[in-house]
């Protein structure tokens, strides 16, 4: 291990030129211009990683292509295996002109590399290849069968990736899926995420008057619907931060003591919390911390609003209609179609009759957690704690990985979430960067991860 | 008069020839490309005006023109003095398509003139004049004198026309103003508008986190705006229909027992008028009728929400802010500036500390109120019966119609509403039309109302 561990000390500035290299290509799958940049960002990561003497192919989809790489199968040999999963796709990078430099023209300053795409995905699973490059160069047998399956729709939500993991499944079948795409709460403490929230979307119309009308002509003699929208939603969350629909909390199970007591270990400051936010005060569910509140609890969020005249001025008029966007965070125990369906029998129950409601069921994606003190977490921390120097902690994060779900279902197994992003690195906003400290330690962690897998195999 | 009403009957079909005339102009006072159109149409008003031996002046002012046209003042003889108030903009025709016919190019089908402003307002004040004329061209002698009062800024807020009748208040000094701007219920019922209601508006955002949050990462540990909002907007509305902000009724009369009677012979049909707004089931303020509701008493509207996100699909976030646009219409008792100022101390004392309230003040306008059963309304009630050969009835509005607060102010006069427009006649909307009976009606009514207006004095 010492060798490997040389390695990447050693490579570290050529590993940051590299990571550079790959962050040139404006892999951006939500816009259809950017196909070629897809295409060659694929095409680069497989060439790289073959020639680290690394098996790769690139899978062509009905979307993006997907690419795989495997490391070198000894002969005869079982060892346990293990799929890394990352993204190759990033977020668009617009609004262009609040980024100090271009996106796509990687920057360094102090210990940050600034680019699209630095954190959110691939320095997160570059630092993963890295370390098997090590394992290869130095001449160190690695300990486990490894084969990445980095896809290229994650920003877009995954849709050629369930069919891939369908189709080859057998060649898939592994111990757990390793996945870098979480965060980390400060870089003091490296972090093991066992718990992701679900999410379940709706979308509701209010129908009133069959066109605008006059306000003062009719008003007052017809019901408002975006007046009724907000009666309706109004009703939908209580005074003291919990969802008021009868039957949402069946089946969550209140955190452990042991649980409070890890998240009551992660660095929090109510003070500074709010000024981040931005808040005049900050909400939540009473009887929760924060931490809880973000990561561990459901909530419902209204996320758009939208009735009548929106211009400046005034228009007086009773809109003929109302809508509202809204999506549920769900905890473990909950299910995302159940959840739709006891929100809209609330919704239609509670709807006055003088207006016509519309529903539309949006997307779902599962809660996910695994036990944090199972021996695969145990190994990964331990890998944390080498490759950091410091006690990791195990926390929740309050976003939906849906793909997580998938990895389960088909192949059968866990992911560790061993994420490196750092609460400032700007995920999907104008200057995202990577911090250049958690890369190495990154690596490290990977390197010392198999390891302690095999360990307990 | 016999004369008079004679010349009428034998001079419709070029009265409507005329009134095509009047109504090609596309006097389009919101849109600043129609400003020669604007002049134009002043000027044919006074042309036409002068031809028929009128005294008629086109006024400049900062916005657009204001033509006056004076009847021949007899010598020495005192008579008593009347404006007739009218407007010759009209409202933008927008959308297009939708039109059966070009809004500028008029066309008459069965009795009706299809044309923007047919009715809103050229063909209602046109109508007044066709009356003067018959009188001029039979050599029957005016018992009044008439001066008209034609202003082309109605439909963006009449802000010349204040300044206007200032400067001209001498001249402008009567008995009472003359407007035929608003509706009667339908064919059958020739109507007095003796009330309108007041208008006060309001702006209101709340801002939540200083930038659009991840709902996943952060949603349960703040309030969310658009929450908040519509917890805020929904405590504005009893479920008795009744505005929620202490104060708000204090100075509202009810309804005498005379004026419920006379409300109640409106023509009103429960489902027709449901199905005519095109709204599952009525609503309004239990205890009044849903002509009071709409016409005499007061209410909240929201005109607008906005928050978060309104394109297609979802966007899984907190929203920065929420906002909406409100306007209360007011009834006789109650003064716009109050009620906002009574409104925005309510909303800041129940607005949650989790947010921040900003609210801004709109734009006013004041309740108006005549006695239905004074010398001047009986006299207006005797020329409608005579005219229309019906029984007309006395009714409330529900729109605002501020300039009749400023002719009491500065001319020291009450109005009297003469509104000939039909409850489908498509004001302010495409295929707006003017009926031709009312028109001829419209004539008859001017004619007798002068006599009916002297007999008094």
């Amino acid at each position: 291990m010492e060798k490997v561990l040389h390695y990447l000390a050693q490579n570290e500035p050529r590993f940051i030129r590299e990571l550079s290299e790959y962050l040139r290509f404006p892999s951006v799958s939500a816009q259809a211009k950017h196909a070629g940049d897809i295409a060659a960002c694929a095409r680069w990561l497989a060439d790289h990683s073959r020639a680290l003497g690394l098996e790769a192919q690139v899978h062509q989809t009905k979307g993006n292509p997907i690419v795989t790489i495997r490391t070198p199968r000894a002969k005869g040999k079982r060892k346990p295996h293990f799929v890394v999963y990352g993204h190759y796709d990033v977020q668009p990078p617009e609004p262009f002109d609040l980024w100090k430099t271009p996106p796509f023209e990687p920057r360094i300053e102090g210990r940050s590399i600034y680019a699209r795409g630095s954190t959110d995905n691939k320095g997160q699973h570059f630092a993963h290849l890295k370390a098997v490059e090590a394992y290869i160069k130095t001449g160190t047998e690695l300990p486990c069968d490894l084969t990445f399956v980095i896809e290229g729709e994650e920003e877009i939500g995954c849709e050629s990736l369930p069919p891939f993991l369908r189709k080859h499944r057998a060649a898939l079948r592994c111990d757990a899926v390793v996945v870098s795409d979480t965060g980390m709460p400060d870089k003091q403490h490296p972090a093991l995420t066992y718990a992701l929230r679900g999410i379940a979307a709706m979308e509701l119309k209010l129908h009133g008057p069959s066109r605008d009308l006059h306000s003062g002509i009719y008003g007052g003699s017809l019901d408002n619907p975006a007046m009724a929208l907000c009666q309706l939603l109004a009703k939908l969350r209580d005074k003291n931060g919990r969802v008021a629909v009868s039957g949402f909390y069946a089946g969550v199970k209140s955190l452990s003591a042991f649980e409070r007591k890890q998240l009551a270990r992660l660095p929090y400051n109510a003070a500074q919390y709010r000024k981040f936010l931005g808040v005049p005060q900050l909400f939540g569910e009473r009887g929760c911390t924060a931490v809880e509140q973000r990561s561990a609890r459901p909530t419902v969020e209204i996320n758009g609003l939208t009735s009548g005249y929106q211009g400046p001025g005034s228009k007086t008029i009773v809109p003929s209609w109302a809508s509202a966007k809204l999506t549920f965070r769900l905890v473990p125990g909950q299910d995302p179609k159940k959840i739709l369906r006891l929100v809209a029998r609330h919704l239609r129950k509670i709807c006055p009759p003088t207006v016509r409601l519309e529903i539309s069921e949006g997307h779902g994606g599962e809660p996910y957690l695994v036990s944090p003190t199972g021996p695969q977490a145990q190994a990964a921390l331990r890998a944390l704690k080498a490759a950091f120097g410091r006690e990791p902690v195990i926390m929740r994060e309050g976003g939906s990985i849906p793909i997580v779900n998938e990895f389960r279902k088909i192949l059968g197994a866990d992911t560790l979430l061993l994420g490196l992003a750092l609460p400032d690195d700007n995920l999907h906003s104008p200057n995202e960067k990577f911090d250049l400290d958690n890369f190495a330690a990154g690596s490290r962690m990977s390197a010392h991860l198999w390891q302690e897998l095999a360990k307990r195999d």
